[in-house]
């Protein structure tokens, strides 16, 4: 086709700078706190009001503080530096990540806002030398923790701390499975194997263990929810015993999520809790804590939508589709409208949006959509928009998108 | 929680630029042309072979050619410069765009790589003063067409061009809907009411029909697929005549997916086809068009994943989940293992890959994945990673990344 398809690719990305869409950013901008000017927002968009991110914070926040146990929200669900900030300046203990460059990004970015030597801890265990060097880098600039899962990943890590050239120990946390089965080790005698490793390892340093419980955050109901929870905490805690017997001082024991956040504040076999998607919301965690008190946190979140195309009896087009949010946990619900209005995904930019009388939708109205699973969501935008009510405030960068290496 | 929430919003968002995942990446491009190097991107990635991505455009080409039916592929499935520059070498006539960002960036794109005032159509209907304002100043960019669907929609493009500061006509194309029911006008009559509003105003000149098919795409077996095709074809022959009975010229006929590219030749009532996906393919496509000799490009796409735990019996989890490609079309398929292993989808940032004896996988091995569904699974990445078989050859950005405003 060419005779040298080849890009040139010395150069690192250059982001684009269209002047145009650079023209529509500004004017929203411009009308930053004049009543109204979120709709000035081009669509599809995503919107956060600020009044309720905040509200949920502080919620949580005191909800931990007065169980006494410490909060590392995670930041996979926002990976966003503002928000990060305000949850650290609420007292959380330090941050979650769940990749290696989610937290490289988050932790300059930190820096550059004024939080500096941050704790973060990254949740998901990482394969190969390549990545291990990585973790190593990143311990020199932030307070790291980092799971691992097996003895091989231990002396992965092992190997690019002696590399590096730190002094200080890298802790390193045992990663338990809890039931969900995606990492940790299966059990005490696993756990030893790589804990033992650790110990033998002078560059690292044994902190504790971590047991994420995925498979319960969004269970129906609070007392099944609270049930499985219990089994889970209990296979956390026998590894806890084993390694105690052992010798080994356990001083972290991290884990937890929105929907059992509540449940481990009572058990205490956790003390320290990871919720993430509470500070957002979703249609997902809002129908799985409906009944539950402790799961009312505000819907926060949003995606701003226009109708582009009106010509059909008892439905419109909206300019949302499946590149404007994650689409594993159903279709979005429509503010103002969940019960008699719904959407359905309309290919990769559009949405349908049904209408019966008296609602009537018309071309260029605006629409806000609830997303139905957050974190996948936000992390396809590039900034989020923050108003208070209708008005908007800001917009601030979603630093650590598309970071999930 | 803080006395002010309200970030600073005078700047454009500054890309983050981590030091240690730049090394990373710096790794893989100090190795390209070696063989093997395709094994050191950062996973999850995404990764195409542009021998078989050549081929693809090519063959693409060839047929269009053969048929004398002009070709404006899709840019929405790629929103890469660099394979855009690829289709016009190839003697693509111009780009389809779904979203006016997503055309001033390509736009921008395509002049820094030497293809200026290229010709764009931009397929969706836009509603608002403020998007026809951006589609006005990019008439001034580039040879621009735009679709609307609405005498309202003429109107507000007519105001933006009177307002701005070009000399010349806005080329508007009518979208017609025939049978997806998404945009367009729905019959003759309304068709006439736009064309004869574009005709009336001045600054615009009426460039001819839309007939976007979406619902025929993924029809599986051709002969249901043909017949589809030529019903909707129907629709669009029926608004033709009558645009043409009251006196306007019809100069284009456009519309058309990698699915009816091949009955679209043989049909001829499309002058121009937009095919996007072929460039590419995925899952889905490659399901659809099984039985069609005419569907069989290549599956030059995929996403690069890494075992990171290897823990439990039956299967291991790796490092690509909700957050690294699109979930509307199923899980996507491990290569090399398309019947006896298994991917599911195991939380945002994880898969599940089923193992059964002879296979196993190991901590730290690595597995391609075919994508789903391509387009929304490529807005996802920042950089498409080039390869020709197991050497890396460049990487190039995915210049339109999340511009769907």
């Amino acid at each position: 086709v060419t005779d040298d398809a080849t890009p040139p690719h010395d150069d690192p990305p250059v982001p684009p700078a269209p002047v145009a869409a650079g023209t529509a950013r500004d004017a929203a901008l411009g009308a930053v706190g004049r009543p109204g000017s979120r709709r000035l927002v081009a669509t599809p968009a995503l919107v956060c009001d600020v009044d309720l991110l905040e509200a949920n914070i502080a919620r949580m926040a005191a909800r931990a503080a007065e169980a006494g146990v410490a909060l590392r929200p995670h930041a996979k669900t926002h990976k966003s530096a503002f928000v990060a900030a305000l949850q650290l300046d609420a007292g959380a203990a330090g941050i979650a990540c769940a990749k290696v460059g989610e937290a490289e990004v988050l932790v300059a970015a930190l820096e550059a806002a004024g939080h500096g030597d941050v704790s973060v801890l990254v949740t998901s265990p990482v394969a190969g030398a390549a990545v291990a060097g990585r973790v190593a880098a990143l311990a020199a600039a932030c307070d790291l923790m980092v799971v691992v899962d097996h003895p091989d990943g231990v002396d992965e890590l092992a190997a690019a701390v002696a590399a590096g050239t730190g002094t200080g120990q890298l802790a390193v946390v045992c990663d338990v499975d809890v039931g969900l089965g995606r990492t940790g080790v299966t059990g005490p005698d696993p756990a030893l194997a790589v804990v033992r490793r650790i110990a033998g390892s002078p560059g690292l340093r044994f902190a504790g263990v971590q047991g994420y419980g995925g498979h319960l955050q969004h269970l129906p109901g609070r007392a099944e929810r609270a049930t499985a929870t219990r089994t889970a905490a209990g296979r956390l805690r026998s590894v806890v015993d084993a390694l105690e017997a052992d010798g080994h001082e356990v001083a972290l024991r991290t884990g937890g999520g929105t929907g059992t956040a509540g449940i481990d504040m009572e058990d205490r076999v956790l003390d320290e809790l990871q919720p993430g998607s509470y500070v957002f919301m979703d249609q997902e965690y809002r129908d799985a804590l409906g009944d539950d008190p402790e799961g009312r946190f505000a819907q926060s979140l949003f995606v701003a939508t226009t109708v582009v195309s009106a010509n059909q009896d008892g439905f419109v087009t909206v300019d949302a589709g499946l590149k404007a949010m994650a689409t594993d946990a159903g279709p979005p619900t429509v503010v103002g409208h969940a019960i008699d209005v719904h959407y359905h995904f309309f290919g990769d930019e559009h949405g349908l949006v049904t209408q019966a009388p008296p609602t009537r939708f018309a071309r260029g109205d605006r629409l806000d959509l609830v997303p139905p699973h957050c974190d996948p969501t936000v992390d396809r935008y590039d900034e989020l928009w923050l108003a208070r009510g209708d008005t908007l405030v800001g917009v601030t960068p979603i630093d650590a998108r598309g970071c999930s290496r």
